[in-house]
């Protein structure tokens, strides 16, 4: 730390906002900084470098505003509430697509003129469905794409071509209920709370390094369908919660977690 | 309803509160009543019987004031918020004993003048330490035991002695880290929440219906120690909450789910 | 109670689900049923009034498919919920007008081809602004008026036209921070919580019967900014909530304040 | 930032964990640092002032175990709790007397091997009431007083002998409800949640810096008694939270405010 703040002040920088965490057991060290000042984000990256140990990972002046697609089935609560944000100029990211095995989201995309690609499931391999969606893809320029209540899985070798910038939101608190129709499992089971889970994708299905959870109350009284109706409430806030943290560069990623620098 | 309220109002008995709740699916009706009147329990028990179909299941008059043993293992804060209440009259049920696995919790109870029974599970077979505990028990009369952080594990042969009237406290938000060690799991999996479960105890480990959860948000600087004293304060919160249900009356069983009627 | 049921039942009715409440202080019963069957709504009403005291109060056959007018000034959070529940049929009203003291919002409401009035408060007085509001309301017809966000007081005279039938989401826990600025009084208190309260709105400023409440968890290194950014997830949130609970007919006001079934 | 890492450093100490606010607006800076090495306290305190603007507040080496003073009246939920954690070695203080204004929680506090001290407020003065209370700490060596519900307000010069000192817990979310009875101010104005709060005392009543915050959910059928018991809950939680921050070190307190930081 003492090294890092010196090499700030050799630098002419200023630190404005600096947040660390020790994980003692595994002799890692996660640091965040906001600075201002004037020399190059290369030269600080080579100061940076030259002062602290050789496998130090280091992204300097990641871009303010991030680009974005967005895959979605039919649900339009993750994806209205993303374009709400896009088109206000509140999401810190801009959304460069949309696309949908299903048509139903195209109208509300379109309304806010972002292009939307619709990409069927049906009648094709997966594999032939995901080299469609990737083709589409390389069409765009974009740091991460965002799952909105994408109901397909997607292959590991899908996920390999975009590591650790897949976010997904997964209709559970995770791990409870991994995999489809994790309400109705919630409502079998007889949970008193049901909750959604924003996280990276890995190779293993709902499995990746957790952003953030968030819970909601049930009770007998709920049907499936409540609960259903119920979690999109969360779903959507929980996910917009996640992008921002990782929008404004507040997450990083080791192992299978996140340290992430609230505020 | 119409038939319940009727056979109420033929009895000279006044509703002070009624909650119901149909299970259109499954076509089965529940109501929790709170009456005042002069007919006996036997009477107004074979009224509700005649008017309502072969199959009504029917709790009347219920103790106010059940009688409890508690199975404990190293941990105060369960087995001590619940002496302090039943000290205090708070609890609704009074604390007949309290059975240990160790010695650690008896100086507590003895404070309250609550026998405690040490009855170690060491050297011997988990049926000669469960039988131990059941001839114990036998010197009591009791409406329920609670599994007040309990760390063993109970044959289904001890349950099915007790059936439907044991509580468990279980640290972790069931069904997600189900077992041993659930903390080392969430801090493992990378969890932003945990949480507790407070659940009757069926044959399945962890699996009988739930009476009530809780969460507390956690972050990738917690250790799994500080994750264990955090669970600490839901898990005895959770647990009282349950006992406050269970012991008014308001929670029923079925299937393998709880139905709730909290106010 | 009694009484209702068997109303019911000689009318040919069944009851789906009924919840009541008693409030012994004051003697008033309050009960909702959701009922199904072929006799007509005025059949019906001059049934139960019949069986019922003479001060009861009953509301038949609420129309199920609400009309709102929305008012607003700048912020897009509230209404762009709003505009999106609209399209996708999940508001349970349908949205007939908005009307903006600033032109800010035009685009986003014409976007989902609702009639936006953009009516200005410069330049006239407060009775002369609320005439014109009401000269443009005359062309509508509508069950609610909501404020979502509308920052201008409004006068006890305008609000007598909409008795009970204007909803307003303030941006503090009420009754702490009522008036302008909650968020800089809230974080030049120093409170580790900030609210927000969806309210039916009286004469009284910010104190007419509350329907929904709910907070978000602040620290010393929230700015002001910072709190009013939080808050609107709160914001948009809760009057959602509330929206759902008066458009379902769950919502009964009396005195000051709301009873609620919820489920 | 990097003037203290480099003291640090120079002292041959290794900072474990560090966390900075800076405040902007008022140009204010706070740091807390957990270090370990062998130079002692004073020099330690001596470099840092050296190396720091003149103005600068240190607190080094806080006694690790502190002691507290409780005072209280008849409720004995915070009491109990704050018994049990001390008995087990789980306050991180330890109770060194208990004051209470009756004599009810006597037994509670014995049974622990705690002095309790019956002080009646009753056929004597405000100032007499205070100077009885001053006179039995005298006996005691202690860091902090903690109010656990005691229900007499306290005179501006009492609390001026222990300035930053006094922790109270009071059961509303402050700033509603300020005063007496706040369960049923919250109970008369229809809220959907209520709080506790945790702060410091200063000479406003209720006014002082807010340490910890909770609130719990309630609706219509919940009656003031029903809020007094819900309540209790969150009081001693709160409570219990409030002190543990205090006693780890980790609250400032600044203006009328406290910056916290909790891991």
């Amino acid at each position: 730390m003492a090294d890092i703040a010196r090499v700030m002040a050799d630098a002419g920088r200023n630190i404005i906002s600096m947040r660390e965490f020790v994980n003692v057991d595994e002799n890692r060290f996660f640091i965040r900084l906001e600075i201002e000042g004037n020399s190059s984000a290369e030269e600080l990256r080579q100061a940076i470098l030259a002062a602290l140990p050789a496998d130090t990972e280091i992204v300097v002046n990641p871009s303010p505003q991030k680009r974005i697609a967005v895959l979605v089935t039919k649900e339009y609560h993750c994806l209205g509430d993303i374009l709400l944000r896009n088109y206000f100029g509140a999401l810190q990211a801009s959304v460069r697509c949309v696309i949908g095995n299903h048509e139903i989201l195209r109208p509300i995309t379109e309304k806010f003129d972002i292009p939307f690609h619709f990409i069927s499931h049906e009648n094709k391999t997966k594999r032939s469905f995901e080299e469609d969606i990737q083709n589409t893809l390389q069409g765009y320029e974009f740091d991460y794409i965002v799952l909105a209540k994408f109901m397909r899985i997607l292959s590991p070798e899908f996920i390999s071509h975009f590591q650790k910038n897949i976010i997904n939101i997964h209709h559970s608190f995770l791990p409870a209920f991994i995999g489809a129709h994790p309400y109705r499992q919630a409502h079998e089971r007889g949970v008193k709370m049901i909750g959604a889970t924003a996280h990276f994708v890995t190779n293993d299905l709902d499995d990746g390094p957790i952003i953030s959870q968030q819970i909601i109350p049930v009770n007998h009284a709920h049907t499936v369908k409540d609960m259903v109706n119920l979690g999109k409430e969360i779903e959507k806030s929980v996910l917009a919660k996640a992008l921002q943290l990782v929008f404004e560069d507040r997450v990083m990623v080791y192992d299978n977690k996140t340290v992430i620098f609230e505020n």
